[in-house]
């Protein structure tokens, strides 16, 4: 960090007046070992250029075919790999399932080599070993050197550009290698077509389209080199080329402009002087060439690495800015990079000039908000969304708005699932968006035609071709044989239509909040009071006969076993008590879940989780359970929640590589450590309640939109002080375990007194 | 035509007053028949959508692998194929490759066969059985019935919309097949992507991605449908599914409404009543589906299919009248088809907003005029441009504009060579847009700014990487060593040059000027004095040893023998004429051309023209000899030009299937037959004068933009009487056997006198 802190006296100040240095605290390599599925590289808050080394892409060229590993490559990076293929610019940040991987640079010297190589032999190709002591991991910055022909690469990024600068050794035969084959998860047809037009010396621009998790895709790029190349190349690995007299009238290989094909790589030759700096910007578009040029000029007029790293640099300290706590070194470390991995996605989705490709595949223009995309809704629709509408509140507006172009442009007339650049992969259940919807409009985020949200919600929620949608409205349930998953859609459904009830309630819509306030209690169908567990039921309305209580694998339920999906129901959990036989009985139960033991073969089954990510039964790394340990405050035992919300945090996240147990998940398990943190947490998104735990920090100053400050103050805290003896709300005695939306957000101060024992 | 005139009571005119109804003696089906390569079915004058019968694409679906037999089907319909698989909204007329054929749509009724079936087994697809006495063939209207399942289609269109108009017998299962897989030409991975948005049940958009003749074209659709479709589905064929939880969430097979994929066919479904008209609408552009819908909106907003009929033929009528010949009636069907095919491209390319996607694959607004494409230049520099240049100034104009945006937008820096939707496909030799641009610049067509043609000229002569062109430059000629094509290279570059060279004059650039003049005269280098004939030379400066004149195969000529290449110096017969040893024994050359025998083997090697399209050695099927029948003019027995004219008038034009004796070469063939027929013919493009020949017509009445018009009379005009005794222009003796542009276009009238005997 101290250079960082010398070049402020130059450039543009990473910290203005007022504000503390918070971006030192960011580790952005936390997680990018095992299962946390984050990247190291380089972006700036919701930026579309996500620009990060890939250490390896498992393409189809590499291995024939589909490799099951490629999972691990989610983020394009592992930090247990020992080389790095080279840099690309969009990167999904902690999903269980990968794309993108666009575009990517590699610079080499020497003989040309258009391959990437393999892992085992390295040197056969483009990439290169690298040591993780010549790693330097920043937020808005990364560094490192590739070790095979020794060059510094380092990349930083505004918005829509990731600028590249490789510091080269003395070679007349210095490269700089685009790859616009590479991907992750590539396949054999992925690509599906890919452009480029060499415009002069210092400009390249062109397009990739892909058939991925995204079915239909495409980015739009435009690159400048700060030194003109003196020569460039294309290698094109079609398995047929394209017909045309055209092939045969120009050397196409060499210094030939207009290329295209499925399955290319580019070369560009330079000579370097020792220790010669080659600068490049890429700039991306959904919508055009023009567009992605248009994005280059405007965001980063200059060839100053320094300052558009300074640039990036005082964005993240400005958002990380927006909640200051006083904690030990360690917590403040996982606290803003929490902080941070919150504020990657959902990625901004349009250019300079407002344009954004559709959901229709048309281009459109995001009129008076600016447009938004990786939307893992099932993730982050409990702890994410709620957390921007505290502290990114016109954010979380423009998602929303986001979420209701996406409608107004589907076809289906469905809002989005899982929202991915002009597409809907429609990953995981649920109709998740509604709850986001519900919580912006209940909480005043929303500024849009909330009578017009609330259409949305009804049409998405009435599609009955949709995963069992049809039935479950019927019947009130699925039935076992129409679905795997038949149970926890029930949950997930009863849940997502208790939150349409809130938008109607609040919009005076009698006859829509009474139908769905009945649908929201659907949960009761699924729930087999015999054994008093959420069990499948077949379409004669008996239950399933085999069932498992432990395993997640084909017994009703999606990424989770019914020990953890039993309790979701968040809308109403003292329904769920008194079901369960009453408010001991279920205290006991959640004593078991933390408690128990999970074997291994059900663990197996979790697959994008570590042996870590779990407590006993209780499966932190995945999301369905992420309220439970809340629910001990309906069982009259909140000093459980504080035990275990502590334990948890202590747990399952770790300041090291290695340090998330799961995927962070597009920012949910970030969102979920932040509010914990803090003290509170949404159990039911769609309400106006928050659900006292037990702080982490010390101390925590909110800074609102509006110019408020909500503060957090933990007397007597320390590790061992994990329990809370009372809770002071603006000098008020909160005994109800809750606080409300509008208690933040009119600004104010919560404190909480701690202490070794529980106070029962 | 009987119906037509009925018609003409209720609907727009066809004819307008002062009109003659020339309609009447198009017969589109002329040239569909061996290897004319026309398609019978209905287009506007240099429409975009070109809307017509395929009756095979042998897609690779069908035979596995490319089928050499596809060159058969350039225009998509063959006149002696028995059945139809279905109507696509694009098609070349006359060229010798194909591509296109972007939408089939096929009406059918009973049970859903989603394969178009063989031609020996029509029954096992949705194609079908037609009869030739069924079918009506008009400009701007086609109509078959189609026997299989008794529906009778008719089309018609506008500049940017095909209209279809299907009348079914009553049934529950009457189908409406989209055929997106479907294209002329097609081969395993030509198609790159479609995209389907089903918006509502009567509106349909998406788009066709190909990587065909050209590389890289999208075209964009806009569908509706008269009768909203009671249901509609899709087969994909694509080899490997996408990935996506998104598949098994939906049952994307049946009325989902967002598809994409590389293979797909559509069906949408009706219940129809008997002699049930359904039509639709379909509307392309090359920019966006947006786009589509405002063309098909902005185009034909009714649903009247007479109404879209009777405008599409009182276009065609209009630009008819701009020639009114007096002639037999089987000439004037020659003539007035010619001029029909003449006018059928170059084609619009560009939305009614003015918006089009550009050679860098952006999209452009045409700014103050028409964008075109489909310049087949090789073959159209000679005469159709030219003829555009008398009857079609303004759209010349715009067609030059459009070359100048092409070159703008090359990266390559180059004026097209064969401008194919936003992409250039290289297709045979020379540089011959600038003979385009020269013509107009010298004929005063060009409004642009001449300055800036001139450089795009100059840059597109110099690129020394094309073909060929550094040697050229840099020796005078092609070494053959190099080029399969050298020789008619050198030829073809040295007659641009001269081209080049009268711009340069034009606008007083005389350093350029004798540059090009110098450069206009390497054809001698490749003449052989020894033997001579135009011949391969080597690196070394001899000539090839191993050399056929009768040959068209490998002897450094493109599609021609040096037999008819050697006559190749338009700019300057005179010159070619003193080096073949003087007058008399230039003219027994051209004797012997046309009277000598050229055995089938070399025929063989000519591949695009029928034996008819050969009279003694001259090969008036293909291009390069084009003007050779005029070279008597120069070799003073005018007499003979006079004969070889009004011999391949008559020999190779007839008002039949089979008509054609070659590819009519997108208006070229069929602009030498209405120069020829008007008894003049524009040797060498860029100079202004025209070489007399001997007119077929007893009369014309040139009707010009200006409002000026120009009258040929042949007075004495009979099959016999071929021979110009005299002719009077203005009243004054022409003695020089030329005309000069001018006086053309300032109006007058030009008379021969003929007679049975030669005036030598």
């Amino acid at each position: 960090m101290k250079k960082t802190l010398m070049l402020c006296l130059l450039f543009p100040s990473i910290v203005t007046f007022g504000q503390q240095n918070l971006v030192k605290y960011v580790k952005p390599i936390i997680g990018t070992q095992k299962m946390g599925h984050t990247f190291p590289g380089a972006t700036v808050p919701f930026g579309s250029v996500q620009l990060s080394p890939d250490t390896d892409t498992l393409s189809y060229e590499l291995n024939g075919k589909y490799n099951g590993d490629v999972y691990k490559y989610c983020a394009g990076y592992k930090y247990e790999d020992k080389n790095i293929v080279g840099f690309s610019h969009t990167h999904f940040s902690g999903t269980g399932h990968s794309d993108l991987g666009d575009f990517l640079i590699m610079p080499t010297q020497g003989k040309l080599q258009m391959n990437p190589g393999t892992a085992a032999d390295p040197k056969s190709g483009f990439r290169s070993v690298y040591s993780h002591d010549n790693e330097v991991v920043e937020a808005g910055y990364y560094k490192v050197k590739l070790d095979d022909d020794n060059i510094v690469a380092e990349l930083t990024a505004s918005k829509r550009v990731g600028m590249h600068q490789y510091t080269f050794p003395k070679s007349d035969q210095s490269h700089i290698i685009l790859d616009l084959m590479s991907g992750i998860y590539n396949y054999d047809d992925k690509n599906v077509w890919t452009y480029v037009r060499v415009v002069n010396d210092t400009l390249v621009t062109g397009y990739r389209q892909t058939n991925g998790w995204a079915r239909t895709r495409t980015v739009y790029f435009a690159m400048t080199f700060s030194k003109p190349f003196k020569g460039y190349g294309q290698k094109n690995f079609d398995k047929k080329q394209v017909y045309g007299g055209f092939w045969r009238k120009f050397d196409q290989n060499n210094n030939f402009p207009e290329i295209a094909g499925k399955r290319i790589r580019m070369h560009f030759d330079f000579a370097t002087t020792e220790n010669e700096k080659v600068k490049i910007k890429f700039a991306i578009s959904p919508v055009s060439q023009d567009n992605a040029l248009e994005n280059l000029r405007s965001e980063t007029p200059g060839w100053d690495f320094e300052k558009v790293k300074a640039q990036a640099q005082a964005e993240w300290n400005k958002e990380l800015n927006k909640i200051n706590i006083g904690a030990s070194e360690d917590d403040k470390v996982n606290f803003y990079t929490s902080m941070y991995h919150a504020f990657i996605n959902p990625t901004t989705y349009g250019d300079v000039n407002g344009q954004y490709k559709g959901l229709d595949q048309n281009v459109h223009t995001a009129d008076g908000f600016t447009n938004y995309t990786t939307f893992s809704l099932w993730d982050t629709y409990r702890a994410l969304h709620p957390f921007f509408n505290i502290v990114q509140p016109s954010r979380n507006n423009d998602m929303v708005k986001s979420m209701m172009a996406h409608y107004d442009q589907s076809a289906l007339k469905m809002l989005p699932v899982w929202s991915h650049y002009a597409n809907d992969n429609w990953c995981m259940s649920g109709y998740h968006s509604v709850s986001v919807v519900a919580d912006a409009i209940i909480k005043g985020v929303y500024n849009g035609d909330p009578e017009k949200a609330l259409e949305a919600c009804i049409v998405t929620s009435n599609h009955r071709d949709y995963e069992g949608i049809g039935k479950y409205i019927d019947l009130g349930y699925i039935p076992a044989e129409l679905s795997g998953t038949s149970v926890s859609n029930v949950l997930e459904y009863a849940y997502d239509d208790w939150a349409i009830a809130q938008i109607a309630k609040k919009l005076n819509k009698t006859s829509v909040y009474e139908e769905y306030t009945k649908r929201s209690q659907n949960w009761k169908n699924v729930y087999d009071e015999r054994i008093g567990f959420m069990r499948p039921k077949m379409a004669d309305g008996t239950f399933k006969k085999d069932f498992d209580t432990k395993s997640t694998h084909g017994q009703g339920f999606i990424e989770g076993n019914t020990w953890n999906y039993s309790f979701f129901v968040p809308q109403d959990p003292n329904a769920l008590i008194e079901l369960m036989g009453g408010k001991t009985r279920f205290a006991k139960r959640l004593d078991t879940l933390f408690t128990m033991h999970l074997p291994d073969e059900f663990f197996a089954d979790t697959e994008d989780i570590t042996r870590e990510g779990i407590i006993g039964g209780y499966v932190h790394g995945n999301e369905p359970a992420h309220h439970v340990a809340y629910l001990y405050n309906w069982a009259g035992q909140p000093w459980k929640t504080q035990e275990r919300v502590r334990m948890i945090l202590k747990m399952q996240y770790k300041s090291t590589p290695d340090g998330l147990g799961g995927n962070d998940d597009c920012g949910q398990m970030s969102a979920w450590y932040m509010f914990s943190s803090l003290g509170f947490y949404p159990v039911s998104p769609g309400s106006d309640e928050y659900s006292l735990g037990s702080p982490a920090v010390k101390s925590a100053t909110l800074s609102l939109e509006g110019g408020k400050t909500f503060q957090v103050e933990a007397i007597n805290q320390s590790a061992k002080n994990v329990y809370v003896q009372k809770v002071l709300l603006n000098g008020s005695p909160v005994t109800n375990q809750t606080i409300k939306h509008a208690d933040i957000v009119n600004g104010g101060k919560l404190t909480f007194y701690m202490s070794a024992k529980p106070k029962k």
